[in-house]
């Protein structure tokens, strides 16, 4: 063993505006110690490991790992790729040993949400049964703020300003379209199974005739009959209603309104498009309505981050690299809340042990009793994590980019 | 006629992100002249006259109207209406000039796109016709970037800007995934007959390998085999596809790809939903893919609108004004490119006669040969209008926005 190992770090599922600066907060403080010696980035997620495809990050200027921080998406490429049961099939496991024995890798950072919180755990498990020396630190990330024991998930708040900010800005034109033209506005969010980015359109206005007039949660079973009642209502007593949709909302039965038949890597249903399924309800009942999607865009939209989201991005980041360097692994920085009202908060941890697999939902104290709003407490646990303006630089008009050479270290073993 | 007129000021049409800035330059240029006496605005465009429901800009204070200039869509509430044929039905004029001649209306400002600009058109001629002291300026406002005689339409220049950073954002987001989950996305956005919108997209990258790969424009029709080739094609090559599409594009025989059926009152077809057809194919050739359709949020954007817009929108509002109490009337003011590079505008005039209901497309030598990228020619073209950010502030997390109090004057007639 070499006298300064090497760090592993990869990115995992779904990217998100920020996942850069955890990347960023792990590789500059790696870089500022003087215990590991690099940050050695997997290609691709976990599938850097097996392919033994390492991005070296000290070949990187500083100046393009500071762009991190104001760049979206997964700079080393993310994957949706489980990693077979340890103990039906060790040979993956057994591939990624060896090859941090190879790269001299004695630190494994992944980060991502619940199910590559699982993957950290299943290789922390595998290191301790096969005594390699490997600290595994997950870090938290994912827009759907379902991962239990952290206040909230990097990557969600700025999803959540970009929600309410869309909310405000596409109410206000349809509010002004409404008189003679459309009278509904239905944006469908993600969220399969946890409503908190619909839920975060809340945050969008401050009094009861502000957009958005419904909001539709996974936790809340889809009534149709209900449903356009309502959205009747709202029009004919504001003008016009903005419906914020998450993309997993259900029926009673469990079924999707926006059920596409195919799944991910994970047995997950894939979703998309429950905002038509909505607008053609609503064109049934003789409202002019226009609908958006915002898919990809709303996990991607750094342009629009929350400061604070991005500083608790960073913060995930360079407690990992601090976590490992005092022994820990089979853990993940966590966020707490210390108070709403200063919002303050601070880094945790929390074992992986009981991470793994558990989504957090919506809890009930924060939805209406009608099941179409957020109630004050929910306001109040949302308001502060999309507070403060990350602003980036521009360059010809667009965002100014990290652009990394992505340079591999030289490979050592046979293809897998 | 009293000593100093007023001015009719009134939205029309879908509304921009930048529409109020052309407010704020009409009112606070009016407010500082000494011949016109205040704005009265209309509440939902014309309607705003015909019912004579005039909303009192100069009971807003100073602080909101500057405000107007960050806040997206109509704040005095825009109409989809189109004036009935003079020569057929004159009620509708007759009333105008009654409701002018009650509030003391001797300038009329109507702010929209080519429609709204025909109308305008027609309310000076029949003020001519009738010897009604008025004098009408259009204000040119369009997000699809069609009108005639002006270099650019104000509101174009921020959806531009919007498109070409969420093309780059969302590039960066599905690249990262490619590898083992979504390798092709799809961004629909607007542009009925004109793809001005979509080819703004372009400006997302500089390189050629940058998305989006493909840009589907209402100008070159769709053939199928053709794009699913071309989608084939660039996904085997950067390993991931970004088609930006118009929601306008069209088969040879002129069938719209997302024909839903319905039309709007000036008998356009409404569009929406080209984006989950094409994902669709996509499918079918076997390449997993996402698909976000901006809609409103994509003109309602005013946290990420252009500066050079927003600066344009602002002018136009305020030589609408110099032109009428020069004597003018049936003109527009328009953008003139003095030069491309230095980027530098002034602002000119037309005359309304020859711009009511005439498209200007995309030209020829804007679109590569394939069909679906845009040329160096079109690049300089668009590059200088998404230029500057035009920051907002804001409040609790979210823009702080304008809240006009709307106070209406007192009615002189009866209903119409």
């Amino acid at each position: 063993m070499a006298l300064k190992q090497n760090a592993f770090y990869a990115q995992s599922g779904g990217v998100t505006s920020v996942i850069n600066a955890s990347a960023c907060g792990l590789i500059e403080t790696v870089n500022k110690s003087s215990k590991i010696n690099k940050v050695l980035a997997g290609k691709n997620g976990i599938l850097g490991a097996l392919n033994e495809e390492l991005i070296d990050t000290s070949k990187e200027s500083k100046s393009t790992i500071a762009k991190l921080r104001q760049t979206p998406g997964g700079a080393f490429g993310s994957c949706r790729f489980k990693l077979q049961d340890p103990v039906k099939q060790k040979k993956e496991y057994e591939r990624l040993f060896e090859v941090f024995s190879a790269h001299d890798i004695g630190y494994f950072f992944y980060n991502g949400g619940g199910d590559s919180q699982d993957t950290t755990f299943k290789v922390s498990e595998m290191a301790k049964k096969l005594k390699f020396p490997l600290q595994c630190i997950g870090i938290p990330k994912t827009v759907d703020n379902d991962l239990p024991f952290t206040d909230c998930s990097p990557g969600f708040g700025s999803v959540a300003k970009y929600v309410a900010t869309s909310t405000l800005e596409a109410g206000l034109d349809v509010k002004s379209m409404a008189e003679t033209s459309t009278k509904v506005f239905i944006l469908e969010v993600m969220g399969r199974n946890a409503g908190w980015i619909a839920a975060a359109s809340c945050l969008a206005g401050n009094e009861f005739e502000d957009p958005p007039h419904i909001i539709l949660l996974p936790e809340i079973p889809f009534e149709k009959a209900k449903f356009l009642k309502t959205v009747k209502e709202k029009t004919q007593r504001f003008g016009y209603c903005v419906v914020v949709a998450s993309e997993g909302v259900k029926y009673k039965t469990g079924k999707f309104l926006a059920d596409s038949g195919s799944v991910d890597a994970f047995g997950h249903k894939q979703l998309g498009g429950v905002a038509p399924v909505l607008a053609s309800m609503v064109t049934k009942i003789g409202l002019k309505n226009h609908w958006a999607v915002a898919d990809y865009l709303q996990r991607s939209a750094r342009h629009i981050a929350s400061k604070t989201d991005l500083d608790q991005a960073y913060a995930v980041g360079k407690y990992a690299v601090q976590l490992a360097l005092s022994g820990k692994t089979g853990v993940m920085p966590t966020i707490r809340r210390v108070s709403d009202q200063p919002y303050k908060w601070t880094v945790s941890e929390a074992s992986l042990k009981n991470i793994a697999n558990v989504e957090k939902k919506l809890p009930a104290a924060f939805i209406s009793n009608d099941g179409f709003r957020i109630t004050n407490a929910g306001r109040r646990y949302l308001r502060p994590l999309i507070q403060g303006e990350a602003s980036i630089k521009y360059l010809k008009g667009i965002p100014d980019i990290a652009r990394l050479k992505g340079i591999l270290v030289q490979k050592k073993l046979s293809t897998f």
